[in-house]
C-alpha cells in the first residue's frame, strides 16, 4: 500500500507502532488482567449459550483497545492502579463494545470478524442480537455497581448515538450522494463516540476537573475518528490475513466510506456509472473490486483518507499536551500512531 | 373455546374484564397522556428512521399495560398524579419492552405484530435490531434523569434477565424435551421480569418499605405469568383478528410452551411422533396446525394452561391483600381478570 505510506513519512516503521500497543498494555497490564476476569466473570450466566457465545468473541482475542485506552487515561490522571473503578468501567465499555459487535455482525451479515467465522455465523442472528441485548444490559449493571450517575450519563448518551451512528450508516447505505459530513456523522456516532466516553471516564474516576475531562473526550473522539477512516481505507487495500477480515466488505454491501466519496467526487462520469452500479445498483462483478481500487488509487483516495486520518490524530495528540509528560502520555500518545500505522 | 372458558366459570363475561383495562387507563388517565408525551419527546432523533420506525410501534397502538402497572402501582402506595417520576419510569419501562419487542421480531421473523406488519418486515432486520438498541440506551438515559441507583438497579437486572430468557427460549427451541421448568424459567425472564420491575418501581418512587416494594414484586411476576400463559394457550386457539396476530406462529417456529408439553406428556406414542416431526424436524403440512389443535383439545391442554395461569393470577391478587382497598387496587386486581379473560 505504497500511495498510503507515502502520506505519513515522518513515522517510523510499523514494529515501533505494534510496540506503542505492547508499552499500553505492559503499562497497566495487571490493571488489564484484573479487567479481563471482571468480564470472564460477569457473562457468565446459568443460560449456558450465552457465556458460550460471548467466549468466542473474547477468546478471539480483540485487542481491548477502549478498555485499555480507560484504564491508561485513569492512570494518565493519577488515579492509582489496581482500581477499582476504572477496571469496573473498562469492562463495562468492552461489554458495550462486544455488544454493538454482535449486532453489527447481524447488519452486515459479515462472516469473519477479527478472522474468524463471526458469531451469527456460528450461533445464528437471533443469538448474536440477544446475547448483545445481555451483554449490554450487564455493562449497565456494572454501572450500577460502581456507583456514579455521571459515568451512566456518558455510557448511556454514547450507546444512543452508536445506535444513532449505526442507523444513519444504514440510511446512507447504497447512496452515493451521501456528503462527507454524512459520513463524518456516521463513524462519529458508530465510532468515535465509544472511544471518547472511554477515556472522559480516566479523568471522571480520577475526579479531575472539567477541562481535564473535556481534554480526554477530545483525544478519544479524535483518536476513534481516525480509527475509523483508517478502517476504511484497509478494506480496499489491506490483504486479508493482515486485516483479519476480508477485504472488500463495505463495497460489496455498498458502504459508502470516504475512500468512495473521495473517489466518486473525482471520478470522470463514466467512472461515476460504475460506482452507481456497484454500489446503489449493487450489481456486481467478480473483477468490480479490483476496478474499485485501481479508482481509488488514480485519484489518490486512500492515501488522502489516510492523511485526514492523521489529522485527526494530530487532534488527539494536541489534546494531550495538557497532561504530564510519563509513561502513560508517552503510551497514548504511541496509540494514535498505532492506529494511523495499520493502514501501511 | 369453550374448555378453556370452562376453567374460570366464576369470573364476569368479557365484557366486564375489557373494563378493567378501561377503569385502570382511566384512574391513571393524565399520568398516562404525560408519559405518552415523554415515550414521544424522548424517541426523537435526527436521525429520521429512527422516530419513524419507533412510532410505527408506538402508534401501532398497544395497551401500554406495563407503563400503566408503573403509574397505578404508585398511585396505590400513595405516589402524588402528576409524578414526575412515576411518569418518567412508566416510559422507561414501555422504552425497554418496545425495545425487546423490535428484537424479538427479529428473532421470530414474525409477520405481524399487534396486527399490523412486523416493524422488521417493512424496515428490515437491521433497522429493527438498531433502533431496539437506541431505545434501551434512551430508557437508561431516561433512567439517569430520574436519578435512582435503585431504579437503574431494577431495570438493568430485569433487561439481563429478558434476555436470557429469550436466550433459554432459543435453547428449548424445536426440544420436546423441555421441561416445565424449563418453560416456566423462560416466561419469567421473557415476559414476567419487567412486568416484577414495572410494578415494584410503583412502590420505590412513593419510597415504600421493602415488603410492599416484595409484595408489588409478586404481583407483577404473577400477572405477568399469567399473561405469558394465556399468549401460549391464544397461539393455539383464538381467532387471529380477536389476537392481533397470526395463529399458529409458535407452532410454526417449534417453539415449545406448556400446551404442547401437556400434550405432549398426555399423548399416546404416535402422537408424540407427531410432535417431533412437527416441532423438532420442523417437518409441517397444512393440516397439521388442526391436527395440533385437535390434540390438545383431547388432552384439555389449553383449558389446563388457562387453570395454571388462574392459579399465577390468585398468586397475583393475593400480593394485593396488604394494600388499602380503593379504586388502584380495584382496577389493579381487575387487570388479573383482563389478562385471564383474553382466553374467552
Amino acid at each position: 500500500m505504497g500511495a498510503m505510506t507515502a502520506t505519513a513519512p515522518d513515522q517510523g516503521p510499523a514494529s515501533d507502532s505494534e510496540d506503542a500497543l505492547t508499552a499500553l498494555t505492559g503499562l497497566v497490564k495487571d490493571d488489564l488482567a484484573a479487567c479481563n476476569r471482571v468480564i470472564i466473570e460477569k457473562m457468565q450466566s446459568p443460560v449456558a449459550l450465552i457465556p458460550q457465545l460471548a467466549a468466542h468473541l473474547i477468546a478471539a482475542g480483540g485487542k481491548r483497545l477502549r478498555p485499555l485506552l480507560t484504564l491508561a487515561a485513569a492512570r494518565l490522571c493519577g488515579y492509582p492502579a489496581g482500581g477499582p473503578r476504572h477496571v469496573t468501567l473498562a469492562a463495562c465499555v468492552e461489554f458495550i463494545h462486544t455488544a454493538t459487535l454482535l449486532h453489527d455482525d447481524v447488519v452486515d451479515a459479515s462472516a469473519l470478524r477479527r478472522g474468524q467465522a463471526s458469531a451469527n455465523a456460528l450461533f445464528g442472528n437471533e443469538a448474536s442480537v440477544l446475547v448483545g441485548d445481555f451483554l449490554f444490559a450487564r455493562a449497565f449493571q456494572l454501572m450500577v455497581q460502581d456507583g456514579s450517575l455521571e459515568v451512566m450519563a456518558i455510557l448511556s448518551a454514547a450507546s444512543a448515538t452508536i445506535a444513532e451512528g449505526e442507523v444513519l450508516q444504514l440510511m446512507t447505505q447504497n447512496d452515493t450522494a451521501t456528503t462527507e459530513q454524512q459520513y463524518l456523522d456516521v463513524i462519529e456516532g458508530k465510532t468515535a463516540a465509544l472511544f471518547a466516553a472511554a477515556t472522559r471516564l480516566g479523568a471522571i474516576v480520577a475526579d479531575r476537573p472539567e477541562v481535564e475531562k473535556d481534554a480526554l473526550e477530545t483525544y478519544g473522539r479524535a483518536l476513534g475518528t481516525a480509527f475509523q477512516l483508517i478502517d476504511d481505507a484497509l478494506d480496499y487495500s489491506a490483504e486479508q490475513e493482515r486485516l483479519g477480515k476480508t477485504v472488500g466488505d463495505d463495497f460489496r454491501e455498498g458502504k459508502i466510506t470516504l475512500p468512495v466519496l473521495l473517489a466518486f467526487a473525482r471520478g470522470s462520469e463514466a467512472e461515476r456509472t460504475f460506482w452507481r452500479r456497484t454500489l446503489e445498483d449493487g450489481a456486481q462483478e467478480a473483477t468490480d473490486l479490483a476496478e474499485a481500487q485501481a479508482l481509488m488509487q488514480r485519484h489518490a483516495a486512500l492515501a488522502d483518507t489516510v492523511a485526514r486520518a492523521r489529522q485527526y490524530g494530530d487532534q488527539a495528540l494536541a489534546a494531550l499536551a495538557r497532561f504530564p509528560e510519563g509513561p502513560e502520555r508517552r503510551a497514548m500518545a504511541g496509540i494514535v500512531e498505532f492506529c494511523i500505522a495499520r493502514a501501511r
